[in-house]
């Protein structure tokens, strides 16, 4: 089958490589119908060093279960799923608490040497515990927001969640990515009375306001942070869903979160220490998130989509093949594209 | 009045100052009936710069009003009092939402150039939003109990409160300091399951075993990360209670927490940026605390104390007066005493 593999920086290209088998009883194989890139893919696709081998990419997707081991039982063959974006075992005490990326057999796909999704199949371990099935056939309309489901939209609603959006509450949202926008859904949907979203993109903040933001900071640094204060009677937001990972968007994030309230960090940080320590100490700011939990999500956030309440899928501004792959991670690199779908 | 003053690192006196008067009509005058030394207090008296005019310490006293402005109607004169280690106004939108270390009108007693309670009396600021009137007389046998409720008692359970302990919670106590040792206390009183404190001097070890500590550990660095995990299963613990500051003890309470788990710090972060930042992303591992709001605690711990259920007075192994505070700071520093108490 053809599969992408990254070998480098800037170095994407769709290779022939051998079909997915059913290894352990408990993998399935599903043919991908749709899959994605991630502004999380963005990161190797600057900094990758060179790999011979390389590593199969792509983290999100929908699919068909093709073939099933002996050993799953909650998904079979023809099933339409969604496949988050890590992998997990379901039975473990994390993913029984709720928390299936912190599992005891975790794999993230399309890391660490693991298959990727943005190819025409791939194997999951763990199909039980990974795979969520969907009541809809495989080109369902609503794909585009079900394929946010692996991915963006529950990494949105996470931060939303840990940043304890809730009704009346005022919220800011720092990134006007895919992961960004999708966190104005979710603090929409949590009841947030004001979305503050900090991005500069003039599309991006169209579609936010469409989404629920109700005002935009496009300033950065220190310019940012008063205009937040100006719009919050000078206190600052009870809730910052902060979906960038760099450090100037944490330290934005911690000067702009009002005392006692917290952010919800779901940008992957790049740095091993957290700026802002000592402001979000004296404010007592809480600090959460991490890779969410998107599979926990889904009951939740699923009839929503069914029944139109939200949109998620409207980040997808580019589709292509694989084929088209090398060049979605190009323009999402360099702006031109919001999020881009591929379809194998 | 004599006050205690100091003026530079290692420089701590007792002078002769003007006697607190009201200035505003808001305010109260308190006689000090015991005040206390605190390990923060420790920070300058390692670290201050020389200053002429000096800084007045003490930010932890129960006292007997003396005199009221025309606006103070919730004490009055003769009323036996807490004050905490910050004042507040009681009104504003923080005050109003339980986080009066968040007042609009907050300040620190015994920092930034404010009045200090190592003294014979002291002026307060938004005395109704401040004092906190108790049902004992000046001399009652649970002064040294109720004088905790200042801070050390109060900023213990802070820890455990944004910590999320709660029965059956495997609880970590970083630091056997007075405040570490309240937050023993605090998890145990909150129906932590297992309470394991990291901390290295005997008595205070014997301490927290009488406060409900189950495990102590006494190793340091990778060792102490190392023993944690072997007594929880390898997953590290629900709640960190972070009582120190510094880098290395923040480092400690990441590693040592579990996946989904939180810490409340409550040590002073002694540097501007939080070590650990990715490990606490990658396990979704909460991050809160701060000053604590202790006065909104008071109801909620006053009754335990005064009905024997927690004994946190047992933190205070010395008693000296004014002429012995030099002395105080100096053994606490050389950790030849624990917790020293003041009556002037």
């Amino acid at each position: 089958m053809r599969a992408t593999i990254m070998h480098a920086a800037g170095d994407v290209r769709i290779e022939r490589v051998p079909d997915p088998t059913i290894i352990e009883s408990t993998n399935a194989v599903l043919r991908v119908t749709r899959a994605c890139i991630c502004g999380s893919d963005l990161w190797p696709y600057q900094s990758m060093e060179r790999s011979d081998s390389g590593q199969p990419k792509g983290h999100e997707a929908v699919g068909v279960v093709e073939a099933v081991g002996a050993d799953v039982h909650s998904v079979k063959r023809g099933d339409v799923v969604v496949m988050p974006f890590a992998s997990s075992d379901g039975t473990c005490v994390f993913c029984q608490e709720g928390l299936p990326t912190a599992c005891i057999h975790l794999s993230f796909f399309g890391n660490q040497g693991n298959d990727g999704a943005q190819a025409e199949a791939i194997r999951i371990p763990y199909a039980d515990g990974t795979l969520f099935p969907l009541p809809v056939g495989e080109d369902d309309a609503l794909m585009p927001s079900l394929l946010t489901l692996a991915d963006v939209m529950g990494t949105g609603h996470h931060a939303a969640v840990v940043a304890k959006v809730g009704p009346g509450r005022d919220v800011a949202v720092v990134g006007d990515g895919a992961v960004g926008l999708c966190g104005v859904i979710a603090a929409k949907r949590l009841g947030a009375e004001r979305i503050v979203l900090l991005g500069r993109h003039p599309d991006r903040i169209a579609l936010a306001r469409e989404f629920g933001a109700t005002d935009v900071v496009s300033e950065r640094g220190p310019e940012a942070v008063e205009r937040v204060r100006e719009l919050t009677g000078g206190h600052g937001v009870h809730a910052v869903l902060e979906c960038v990972g760099l450090a100037q968007a944490m330290e934005t994030a911690v000067e702009i979160a009002r005392a006692g309230g917290a952010i919800g960090r779901v940008g992957v940080p790049q740095d091993p220490a957290m700026p802002g320590s000592q402001t979000a100490f004296y404010h007592n700011v809480t600090v959460a998130g991490g890779p969410a939990p998107v599979r926990t999500y889904i009951p939740e956030l699923l009839p929503d989509i069914l029944e139109g309440r939200i949109q998620p899928g409207r980040v997808f501004d580019r589709v292509v093949d694989l084929d088209g792959v090398p060049g979605g991670y190009r323009d999402m690199n360099d702006r031109k594209a919001l999020k881009v779908m591929v379809r194998p």
